[in-house]
């Protein structure tokens, strides 16, 4: 390609990359609230009929805003802190209302009592769709590379390949 | 919404993701510029009359880019190495030529002597305005989420609201 | 800059922010297949004739995208788990088909026997051309802050200032 123009983006890819950019700022947001423990305006980044599972230890499939809600209200009442550090936001377009996205989640805790402080890595697998208010999260499963000190485990797995026998973790 | 056809972003809305993708940018730099110790090309970051806030226990309030060049060139004489990884970058313009921001902090330091590393769980809270030359930061105050070992305190807290009491920290 | 008017991007600001989304979509890609172990989509993120260089611990200069193919598949064995995170993404483009990069990374590493967890922080120094296909990494060098527990040495460094003598390291 000669390296003396640049190529016109398309319409549809320049609109593209607005909602890219606000699909980010709604998943960074998710941390930002998380961190200041605001459930409800966490929710708020969500579809009324959402889902959002976290894993086994941490009770499983949770179905709906209003759930979603209480348990963030309710399910870490010992944590002292939090820093939701979310890099790597990959979004993928499946028409101009509706997203898929994995983005990296580096996560650390610190508890109120004596526990050791716990980290945990991983990523959040997420379905957003465009509302009239912006986009929303509509699904999200968090799934987990490893974690340290957390506590609970059955966690969902990232799907990592097996070297040695070439197949991949059946939950992938 | 209908699925088969993108919106066409306004003309505004794209100067403004150009305009993020810039600031996103001048924000990297500092942590470009501060891991490889150079405090002249971190100061040009900021505008002259800058106000940085590290917190009390780094000095508090720095007032203008020439301080703030003094203060990174002094302030951590022992320090061996850090890494500042920047992520969750949010930006909320105010007009075409201001703008405030949220951006997440993991730092991590290693000391010249025996100290053991030292790291930062923290957030940027800057505001950012248009110059001749383009952005730049006007005022910058990290708030910290937790750290260890960083052999000092009084940090401004990100004001994470306690979950017992419903009330935020007195400093949000 | 009066406060009242977006000043209107021109067409190749509008371009680079496309294509700089498509950039850094393609360093996520590297972490995202890295982390999976998924050796042959990773390699084909980079141009045929790529060159890659981890340091000299890890065996120093890759000549090509089958060389880097063969490097990951065999090179960590012993890994059972890695979380690649990547933030600070900054990128400087030379012309509509080539760029520079640099991107932070914070890798956390899990091996599968007793080993303690591995953890490093560096930054990847890439070049990027624009393909046929797409957005391809031509060149990618690791530099090293700092690390913990990796178990080699050799690492390129990032070239920080030393303080009290005023110079930079010589692999700058």
């Amino acid at each position: 390609m000669a390296n003396d123009a640049w190529p016109s983006p398309s319409a549809a890819a320049l609109a593209r990359v607005v909602d890219r950019a606000a699909i980010a700022d709604l998943v960074y947001e998710y941390a930002r609230t998380m961190d200041l423990n605001l459930p409800s305006e966490l929710a708020a980044l969500f579809t009324e009929d959402c889902v959002v599972d976290y894993g086994e230890g941490l009770g499983g499939r949770i179905d709906g805003r209003a759930a979603l809600e209480r348990f963030v209200a309710d399910s870490l009442p010992n944590v002292e802190a939090t820093s939701h550090h979310v890099s790597n936001v990959q979004v993928r377009f499946e028409g101009p209302a509706a997203a898929t996205g994995v983005a990296y989640l580096y996560a650390w805790h610190r508890f109120a009592d004596e526990r050791q402080d716990a980290t945990l890595w991983g990523q959040y697998h997420d379905r957003f769709v465009r509302t009239s208010s912006g986009w929303r999260i509509a699904q999200r499963t968090l799934r987990v590379a490893g974690e340290e000190a957390m506590g609970f485990g059955a966690w969902h797995p990232i799907g990592r390949r097996t070297a040695s026998r070439g197949a991949r973790s059946r939950d992938e």
